[in-house]
């Protein structure tokens, strides 16, 4: 029996994605997903390829959650391209391309909403208030209504994937969630929609996220284990770019997200700043033991 | 072929009740879902009933919820008999018994928990803080573990109901809940696991928030549509009886729980109080018309 390649399926309402779902699952398929809000790039594209190894039908949502930005955000001019997209994910083998409107997701103002200890006190969290609870809300919503087996988050928005495996965890979703490596430019800017707001200029002085992150890892390879002397390197390297503006460099544990002073075990180094109109986040994920430092590409 | 009657499993891990669902869904059988704290009555038994009636396979969870108890609440002392549970459930035709321990719940205290907005400011609510976010997390819990199809929720806990309601359409869980009328004592009292508490004379004693509210519903009946006129009403049945002790008495809309001033539409009459060592509840749902009043044993 020769295996048809079933052309994407796109759908607007949650009773179509619901019942696409139903049908693979009839079928005795694992069912995979990766939630983005569209205007993919290779990156988004690397998850996709992840998916596929890991279930047998694979949906990807396209939705601008708006209850994940805060006001003053970039909700109203985040890029949106859904043809484009489509095509994209056709093009990689996706079966179900589920883009809702606003109106199907929020028919009305959510009473219930998240709450977050411990785990949004640092990086993003402050800054971006109400963003993770946001992000919980639209998760929650997507897995109740796609039940995949198997869901897909990139490792660039690193609060996100820890906060969303904690949740799973605390609330004994039926998924397992798989982290994707980020994917970079050849300069090693972390690939992300957001770059789409960088000119030429402010593009090339944009990898100074990625330099200082190197700069960190090279101190911490070479034996440094202060978080305030890695930190302050990384400042540094950030500082002297005019036009970058920092918004926080920050040493945290990676289970918790809470601040360390030592880098030992597995911890995070996280950086976000503004580079022109665009606010920027990246990470390097270390696991420091016995004197040995590994980087962690997708933690598990 | 002869339907062969199966006996109750008794599960006691999220692994082996994860698995007796899926197996039951396997078999394309609809689950139904009553989620207890346990030393059961009739009135959950009727739940069952309802639960059966709706489902091919149905499964109960008894699990005394630490998250939904406040400090100097009665946790301790819940009334706890499982198998006295377990023989009445069997003779329900109840198929899966889902019994967990506490650390099998909660192996860590959890970090993503749960908001309400409005639909907790008043009734028991503010008397209980925390007490409907801890329902909405072992209910969410349940949900993850069991994915029911349908759960029946009884009405004499009205607050829950229509929080748990509210959960499910914010939260798209793919899940129908179905309301269990209130099932009562001979003499109007409102079954529930914690008039065990009461002594004989309490017991007596304990009628008054049934008489409360059919007090109400002849005043309703006969044409007041004062909220206030009814509340003042119900509060001097109440403050008749020595040793009963009012917790509150409140006419709220239906669908969010607000105070009313008039008695139009759907709305609740509900009361709460101390009756010796036992908090206990009653309501009646009222949906008033074009000078009809209709009881609603079970909203929808």
């Amino acid at each position: 029996m020769i295996a048809r390649r079933m052309a994407l399926v796109l759908v607007r309402t949650i009773a179509e994605a619901r019942a696409a779902v139903r049908r693979a699952k009839r079928e005795g398929k694992r069912v995979g997903f990766v939630p983005t809000m569209g205007y993919l790039h290779e990156g988004h594209l690397r998850l996709v390829d992840l998916c596929r190894e890991r279930a047998d039908y694979c949906a990807v949502s396209v939705f601008v959650n708006p209850t994940q930005f805060g006001p003053g955000e970039d909700y109203e001019r985040y890029p949106r391209d859904l043809e484009r997209d489509r095509r994209l994910l056709e093009a990689r083998g996706v079966d179900l391309l589920f883009a809702p409107s606003v109106e199907e997701m929020y028919p009305e103002p959510p009473l219930i909403r998240f709450q977050i200890e411990k785990l949004a006190d640092h990086l993003c969290g402050p800054r971006r208030p109400g963003h993770f609870p946001g992000v919980l809300l639209v998760v929650t919503k997507l897995f109740h209504i796609l039940e995949p087996d198997v869901a897909v988050f990139g490792q660039k928005d690193l609060q996100q994937l820890v906060i969303v495996k904690r949740l799973v965890r605390d609330l004994n979703f039926p998924v397992e969630i798989v982290a994707g490596p980020t994917v970079r430019e050849p300069d090693g800017l972390a690939m992300s929609s957001r770059n789409e707001y960088l000119s030429p200029e402010e593009r090339e002085k944009a990898t100074v996220l990625y330099r200082a992150l190197q700069r960190a890892k090279a101190l911490v390879e070479g034996g440094e284990r202060s978080a305030a002397a890695v930190l302050a390197a990384m400042r540094d390297v950030i500082e002297r770019v005019e036009g970058v503006r920092l918004d926080y460099v920050e040493a945290v544990e990676l289970e918790t997200l809470q601040p360390v002073e030592r880098l030992e075990g597995r911890v995070a180094l996280a950086v976000a700043a503004f580079v022109g109109p665009a606010r920027l986040i990246d990470n390097l994920v270390l696991d420091v033991r016995d004197g040995q430092v590994r980087e962690v590409p997708a933690i598990d």
